[in-house]
């Protein structure tokens, strides 16, 4: 990449999908300009001198996509990062909690054995389809390394919940039943469950944009802690102050 | 809409994920451009006198949704039609049998019940995220009239194999057991299922383009047959007919 053609695209872009997940963040903007795209909005501005842009994706994996293409055929961003609410899968997590992805797969994207009867969700192996339609068992995505290190580094910051760097298990999947979300948490290292982070790494490796999920729990069916939407602020929060030092450290000198 | 306003997008979009679901159409375009946006081929051209465009979209969910939105947003076509290969649910259907996509569901967006023990498949709903973000049953997305009515018409040539108006389930699970098969079937009444239908439906919804899914029998695991790529030329073929019938039928006026 060349510093010198990216001047223009030197900005994060942070997505959430539902109000709690990104009314926090469009409110800090200073000179906010909206942009509607389709049915998402864009809304760029000044996050404490930093080139922001917050994209409201909706819910789901098929909008998340959509949104992340088109987001970034417009803006252009040096980085995108998706944050939001998550249901949790690690035991020993709770509700504030902050789940740093430091990979994702998709929890749909399941192949099961030949059966008759008994279908069950345990005889399934994850698979990602290659460029070349052949089935792979590289199905997770990584983190960018450098959002990865920065965002560890922020997570000292956050008070709210304990830290954890991990794996995000995307689907559309509203999985509340303990016995499966325990398998997806022994047999895959799956952190949470949400509705978008592994949609959007697939598209920004396509394009070769640095990506990475930031998850807090806002509920988990393993402590019985309900829908809790001041999570959602709380990931907000975190996710701001992640982009500002990725910003500082990494885009600042583009543009200078 | 205003005819007047359309003359530039008075044109067809087949899209197909691989290149058993999208080779013949290219082949049969005459003056073909092609255009790459992100991973994506774009291929315009005519066919027999008919603005279409072949969108390669790759497989799974999250490729078909974001190809079709950026694909809306360069070319804006006045219908998309997404074809391909399937897997059969209907017990009476077979390798080379159309289904002519009536509607179709997300067969990756269940809910389960709040369960400890036991997570079975059976424990599911399925839903969709409304746009104030509350879940609704309403979760199936029918095709256009229009386009149905086409389809229909237009399956009485197809001669490769049965014909049946109906649910296509999609979702990236690649699912071989029986029990879960026959399940979604009575259930849900899924025809077949995909990786692309219901995410294209999705995205052309939001942005109200005519949409609908034409699939092919490629294999079925009901009757242990094996994948067949040729099937998937015969839904090219089939595809073509039904785009050059609808822009004879709706589109044709428009640019006269």
């Amino acid at each position: 990449m060349f510093p010198t053609t990216v001047k223009a695209s030197a900005s994060v872009m942070l997505q959430g999908a539902m109000a709690c997940e990104t009314d926090k963040m469009i409110s800090s903007l200073r000179n906010p300009k909206e942009k509607k795209i389709g049915s998402w909005r864009f809304i760029t501005g000044d996050y404490q001198g930093i080139p922001l842009i917050v994209a409201v994706t909706h819910a789901g994996v098929s909008y998340a996509a959509a949104a992340t293409a088109v987001g970034i055929e417009h803006f252009n961003p040096a980085a995108v990062i998706n944050q939001g609410t998550s249901g949790g899968h690690a035991p020993s997590m709770h509700t504030f909690d902050l789940v740093i992805g430091a990979d994702s797969f998709d929890a749909s994207a399941w192949i099961s054995k030949i059966e008759k009867n008994d279908a069950d969700w345990r005889h399934i192996r994850f698979y990602a389809v290659k460029d070349d339609y052949y089935l792979t068992d590289g199905y997770r995505i990584s983190a960018d390394a450098n959002l990865l290190m920065v965002a560890k580094d922020m997570s000292k910051d956050y008070h709210k919940g304990n830290t954890a760097v991990g794996t995000i298990a995307t689907s559309n999947n509203w999985n509340r039943q303990q016995e499966r979300i325990l398998f997806l948490n022994k047999e895959y290292g799956s952190l949470c469950e949400d509705m978008e982070t592994h949609a959007v790494a697939q598209i920004c490796r396509s394009y070769g944009v640095p990506f990475i999920g930031l998850r807090v729990l806002s509920n988990t069916e393993l402590h019985d802690e309900k829908f809790n939407p001041e999570a959602g602020h709380a990931c907000q929060e975190f996710a701001l102050s992640v982009a500002k030092a990725y910003y500082e450290k990494y885009l600042k000198f583009m543009v200078e």
